[in-house]
């Protein structure tokens, strides 16, 4: 048998998440099934992180395994003509019987994006959080810096989180800002990005923190109160849930 | 009676078009559906640009005249509450009655976006063109030069193309690239923007000349060749229309 790594993008909207679910159709049973229909036998696909439902990819990685011939450079062409316009795969590579796209895992960096606008934006529709009021930059970075490194963030897990560890360690956190329009295709508005690197993330974990750091930036909670939270280690205390919608899986580390 | 002007953001995949056609649903009879629920009286909206299907707006601009007391600014957040996702009116004022978005306006500028890259990319998917070589920026900007200027544009025009004069100006048109990738979240590939500016423009003229630029970007035409083609006054001569997915109005001069 061979081994092959795919990486993945898709616009999540449509999906009920990575997982498949007995409510709606999942990225993996759209991808494994146009694997399937293209390879003529069945496949287990496994993906290195299970996005929620409305959470999109720029770089999923997942593996398979198959008895087919085909180059590891021809699934990626041959899927695409078969995955609807959402899902794409931008890459794959043969790799050692050894490697498993969860468990070998070393990191991942998430992305979440956020517009700050006074009028909704059609073109960022499903793909950011919009907030009408402004974000304090220089509040957000201070509160987050707590955060870094190996912490219990029961306060940022969801409750419904099947984790039996919810240690964790965060390696960096970045909050950027730049204008919407570009020199040409103008708009009015702000797009704030968080950026998350770590070992692994629980369950609404990233979404959680985020929901807090907004709170930060509107100067409803202070540094100290991110501490507090943190240390508390109950859902309860940390601020509301940011939509799934801004949140974008960004890269995979092995 | 008082006249309000609206500025319009649309994604135009899902419409006919801005204007009424017996075949689906417009983006003008979106909103004047939505303006009508909100003034409870029957709305005559006029927009600048009769934009295509599938073609989109950052800034489309649109009038209509009204017996509401509502204050300019309430149709904003009145009618985007109304409003599907893919549609948001971003600006509205009280203008003089001499108004008018179609007559009264000066000049337009659209913006054409392509996307370079080995694999199509589900978050420009209906907003971007996708081509998979490479293009000479150089030999695009060399080629657009001999169509600045006043020009009869017969050459460029829909076959169905309505206008009695096929003269028009075009005041500036820029070509740039830049990488698909900001510096968190990452894609492959290259993201080229034409913009054009004029007077006006015929039915298909700006598509059609990015089909003939693209032509001279991929090395398959000269500039002398755009320049033959543009004086043989037939349509036959130049490129193919590029598809409407990539072009966006992105502002209307008055």
């Amino acid at each position: 048998m061979r081994k092959i790594k795919l990486r993945i993008m898709y616009d999540g909207t449509r999906y009920v998440g990575w997982q498949e679910q007995p409510n709606g159709v999942s990225v993996q049973a759209t991808i494994r099934d146009a694997l399937k229909r293209m390879v003529g036998e069945e496949v287990a696909l496994v993906g290195a992180s299970r996005t929620d439902a409305g959470v999109h990819a720029v770089a999923q990685v997942a593996h398979f395994e198959t008895e087919s011939r085909v180059p590891a450079g021809g699934f990626v062409a041959g899927v695409n003509s078969i995955l609807p316009d959402d899902i794409a795969v931008t890459d794959a590579e043969e790799v050692p019987e050894g490697f498993h796209a969860r468990r070998s895992s070393k990191g991942k960096r998430y992305v979440y994006r956020i517009l700050v606008s006074r009028s909704r934006n059609p073109f960022l529709e499903g793909r950011a959080w919009t907030l009408r009021n402004a974000l304090n930059i220089d509040s957000m970075r201070a509160a987050s810096a707590c955060l870094l490194g190996e912490h219990d963030f029961s306060s940022f897990r969801a409750s419904g989180c099947g984790s039996r560890d919810s240690v964790r360690t965060i390696t960096r956190i970045e909050v950027s800002s730049r204008p919407l329009p570009h020199e040409m295709l103008s708009g009015e508005g702000e797009i704030v990005e968080l950026l998350f690197e770590g070992n692994g993330f629980l369950r609404h974990m990233i979404r959680n923190i985020v929901g807090t750091l907004v709170d930060a930036g509107h100067g409803r909670l202070s540094s100290d109160d991110i501490q507090r939270i943190l240390l508390a280690k109950k859902r309860i205390e940390a601020g509301r849930c940011a939509p799934a919608s801004g949140l974008f899986l960004a890269d995979v580390f092995y």
